[in-house]
């Protein structure tokens, strides 16, 4: 028996689980997903769109090729992909303490991810700039429940289009020292994050280790265009992470059956990975799923539905077959404001994110109105849910003192747990402390002025960014991509394409 | 392959998981807790106070008596369990078509149960009244997502202490046609409910059937009390059933570890069952587990955290492996309002409550404030939730049109798939429809006036009360039932104790 002590002083840069995943299909429903997705890449095909050479790749290897469309042998992209993508991989972050290992057992959390809109209990809903990016990246580096800087973690809708790149990829670098994400709106804008790594990171450690990982989606149905597969490139040529997500509102871009979405999801991921692992054999491939379903009266994305969840849970399982890391997840919601609807939304997301055993989580904190907005009080709400996390996928600790069969023996019938010494040795520890949480009697609360969730939230924010201090930067080094970038500013007139 | 129909329209009392439940520990780890919770009952024992003939009964079964400690041979409860009490049994409804079946794979939602306070958008918090006693059980009534009319739906604080159990018996009778649960404020208000029952069901049905299912707590840490062991003799002798649930804050009433608190509530459960069986074998009981964490600041309890949710998966592992059905769970919360809090922490306890099997939920609906309060909108936004679970566990759908592998084919790359054969056919069963979520795009959501998820849940719940239509009730067992409480009521005087 694996008698772990309690572990609750103990600080990791991401999550290990205890318990194995949820399966919501026998061996026998995924074997038909697979089998389903084979006959979707044999017959139907993808479209690699815009980009000759990815055509070129993939017909060297056995696909048939028609024009942009792409089909598949059977078995062949399972093949590619099991032949080199490794199981797990660690992305090197500034701060080596916060190297982060994705893949098997572990799950690493990084906020949300490109929302043109963020909101505030005092502003409420305006457009994102780079100082809300900047605090956001702050925040993120603030907390202990986020593993990871994430990427647009929102829109600098302030800055140009081809250039607001520069200045995000500098904010992960300066302002954090967690891993962080690279741009993917242009292969060019790829390779200047990989050149901005190289500054930071020395061209060295980038040439043997990942220290991007990039968010890669999909055009579903059955289409990757030449943005995506462009990035991609670029990033596995360079040794550097690709998550491959088809990112699916079922009912509008895969068929309205949890089967079918995981299905389809299965074949385009495939054909993604398969295509990466043939620009660089072994360079790190993520599966990713986002899957939302839909209103069938609006036509919009809705989110917290049980048919999602199931999604992912199958996605999960499919990956872990498939051997490699797995992404989906996250606190997902609708709801325009944090409100009830908010949390529950998040909270249906999240619980199949952490049984269902995804390694990489976008969207763990922030996430309001299907993605459009990052919000400061959701941000503070979801990540003390993270936290909650964290401390259920520990387990239960069955060492002497977690087992208390002495404090049981020694107190006896009626007599209440509150002085003992196995209470007062363990209560600093023993319960998992919300951060946002008033747990205080209606009395107390009342007069304290009744404050909800969002108004405990809003405090806890402004503390944290006024308490803010930046990690160490070498000073060379910050002076050398300051230059890099402004370089790269003054060479081309600002553009919003 | 079990290849089901897509199941929406179909109407079932009570809901029947697809999944294997959640096991968070090994089967060593569990067979610790058991050995544990033995060595409790062998060298500690429990405490059965006030009931001189329950002492009689286990000192009988070989139990050793020293005054009213009560110390156990290890393996005797659970031998005196396994022999008698059925693994899941049948609770009979007013309409027949809204029996529950209790124990196996099913689970069935009850609201919450014996808050003193209610609270609603309009009137804020208040005393409970027999109105909103009324208001609860009609409003359970009309829901599909709950299956039970569960019992103390709130404290009508409005009518005496000892009277106040025949108004609410007579509702659950009489406003609803679900099953519903007994007094157990004193062993005559548990006989009180079994001859209104014999009225309203017939003598011969109770006779041959389980009509009542009531709640019974544990005084932990190990004691059981005359009041709580009187109730369930009353109702096992007429072979109704019994949840035998220690309510646990620990830290308080039990250790402050997961596997401490555990083997205190396996000992006390099993001890309780084993006298009810001793009392009639073969009479329904429900191991139940209520554990809350604690403030370690302000003694309250706390909801919602990961270390209760451990406890729950590991007393379902328990309660499987002894045979019996498990009671557990529940939307429970400490917030004092249903805003981001409130659904955090009620969802952090309702993944455990299906993902880990629960049988019988009490508290699925209007709980807040560590049951201190029933809330009418929490309540629309706790069942909105019991419906989603209700389609989550039904699990994927691997029919040929959950797979929809014709229509991924048929529809091709590029192509979107609202207006396709498969997506019309499908459309309105295929998500779970919410009917407390906003949906809408922020500018519709703005110009409708911002309303938050409290909001519209406080028309839902006003406009269900207008709907409300009561179900048939037979004239002359009504009227027999009126002039029966008639004569009980005015054969006292009203007393508060």
């Amino acid at each position: 028996m694996a008698a772990r002590l309690h572990a609750a002083a103990e600080k990791l840069p991401f999550l290990t689980r205890t318990m194995t995943p949820v399966e919501v299909l026998s061996e026998e429903g995924i074997e038909l997903i697979e089998h389903n997705a084979d006959t979707v890449l044999e017959e139907c095909g993808i479209d690699f769109r815009g980009l000759p050479e990815a055509l070129d790749l993939l017909k060297a290897a056995g696909a048939a090729v028609d024009g942009e469309r792409v089909r598949f042998p059977r078995g062949m992209c399972r093949e590619i992909v099991t032949a080199s993508a490794p199981p797990q991989y660690v992305q090197h972050a500034r701060n080596s303490a916060n190297n982060v290992t994705i893949g098997g057992p572990h799950t690493v959390l990084a906020p949300a991810y490109g929302s043109p809109f963020v909101r505030d209990l005092d502003g409420g809903r305006r457009y994102g700039t780079i100082e809300d990016f900047r605090n956001f990246v702050k925040l993120t580096y603030m907390t202990p429940h986020l593993h990871h800087s994430g990427g647009t973690v929102c829109e600098p809708v302030d800055l140009p289009v081809n250039k607001r790149h520069l200045d995000m990829v500098y904010a992960h670098l300066r302002y954090s020292d967690k891993p962080f994400m690279g741009s993917v709106t242009h292969p060019s804008r790829a390779q200047d994050t990989v050149d901005m790594a190289k500054i930071a990171f020395g061209e060295k450690v980038l040439a043997e280790n990942t220290v991007i990982t990039s968010l890669i989606n999909a055009n579903s149905p059955l289409v990757w265009d030449s943005t995506m597969l462009g990035a991609a490139k670029v990033y596995a040529e360079n040794n550097q992470a690709n998550l491959i997500t088809p990112f699916i509102i079922a009912g509008a871009m895969s068929p309205v059956t949890v089967a079918g979405t995981a299905t389809q999801t299965l074949a385009e991921a495939l054909a993604g990975m398969a295509f990466v692992q043939l620009v660089r054999p072994g360079a790190p491939v993520i599966l990713g799923s986002f899957a939302s379903s839909m209103s069938m009266q609006t036509g919009a994305p809705t989110f917290g539905t049980p048919e999602p969840a199931l999604v992912l849970y199958v996605m999960g399982q499919l990956a872990r077959r498939l051997g490699v890391p797995f992404r989906s997840g996250g606190h997902l919601c609708a709801s325009k404001v944090p409100d009830a609807q908010a949390a529950f939304e998040s909270a249906a997301t999240m619980q199949p994110t952490f049984l269902g055993g995804v390694n990489f989580v976008l969207h763990a904190a922030g996430w309001l109105e299907g993605g459009l907005c990052m919000g400061y009080e959701k941000f503070i709400l979801d990540v003390d849910q993270c936290g909650m996390w964290g401390a259920f996928v520990k387990g239960v600790d069955l060492s002497d003192n977690g087992q208390a069969l002495d404090a049981i023996l020694a107190n006896g019938p009626g007599q209440h747990f509150l002085g003992t010494e196995h209470t007062l040795a363990n209560f600093e520890s023993a319960f998992y402390r919300s951060s946002v949480a008033d747990n205080s009697s209606f009395e107390q609360w009342r007069d304290e002025g009744e404050l909800d969730a969002v108004q405990r939230a809003n405090k806890i924010w402004k503390q944290m960014l006024a308490d803010y201090e930046p990690p160490p930067f070498d000073e060379a080094k910050d002076e050398e991509l300051t230059e890099w970038i402004a370089r790269k500013k003054s060479a081309v007139p600002d553009s919003n394409i």
